[in-house]
């Protein structure tokens, strides 16, 4: 299965493609979309909906895997996120595709196996699952690759728990 | 000048067009996008999108109002709420639409004349603005039409300032 996993962020939106049995992850691409500070919000948001287009396009997903977002940490960036979310939710579902979404403990303990696992861990344990050395210079894409593996081992559980019956 | 105002929602998003010369104002049309509690968040924003651009490509508006979102409320429904404002956003921009951005205050102070106004007393002031006595039995419509008024109220005290010069 083919899986598009999305980082949201106003400035910086990671994308992650993986192909995923469930059990073992292969990275088919990898990226972040950077937009510039000094556009208006509704600009930066016609650029993520642009380049999300595209990788959805080019790399044809079967499924889009997406943080949750809450209110906790920082309530205002807390809403520029969902802007940007909003944004990535409307390109998925015009493009038909279905979206699963997790919430970043979930993502954690999916990926590292414990939910307090700092951003390093999660990249350290992205490229181990996916047999890469590749250093991403951004948390962004290892944060997509990651929402992206979270709904892969997902699948495999939901699969494994179906076969017992 | 050709104004569309939106008031942003989950479950009902309103809409109001009005032309405006800055000193009077008249409604060219008004409702509301109301989708369904039981449908996933993306398939809402899709409807909203999808509807937004049937208003703008009807009406062709030359600017789009909207409301800024706070936090200070509620933080749950305000995260949602940016998530349909984020679409607005991106179908006004990928429209080619200008967007000027208002506080609740600045809305009631242009509309009402004072910043703590309550949902119908904006109705009764935009009914009287337009010139209408029609009954839109939604503050949607009132609350997107009175964000759309205060645009062209601003644009008058915008050309009067600059008349001074």
């Amino acid at each position: 299965m083919r899986i598009l996993g999305i980082d949201c962020g106003t400035e910086r939106t990671g994308f992650g493609v993986i192909d995923s049995d469930g059990r073992s992850h292969r990275l088919v691409t990898a990226g972040v979309i950077r937009t510039k500070p000094v556009y208006a919000l509704e600009h930066r948001l016609v650029q993520i909906a642009k380049e999300l287009r595209a990788v959805m396009s080019q790399y044809v997903p079967q499924v889009v895997s997406i943080e949750q977002v809450f209110h906790s940490v920082n309530a205002k960036s807390a809403l520029k996120l969902a802007h940007v979310r909003g944004v990535a939710l409307l390109v998925a579902a015009e493009a038909g595709m279905p979206v699963s979404e997790y919430s970043p403990l979930e993502v954690k303990i999916s990926v590292v196996g414990y939910g307090r696992a700092e951003k390093h861990q999660v990249e350290m344990m992205v490229q181990s699952l996916l047999g890469i050395d590749r250093q991403f210079h951004s948390y962004d894409a290892t944060d997509a690759l990651a929402v992206a593996i979270c709904h892969g081992a997902r699948m495999n559980y939901l699969l494994a728990a179906g076969a017992e019956h």
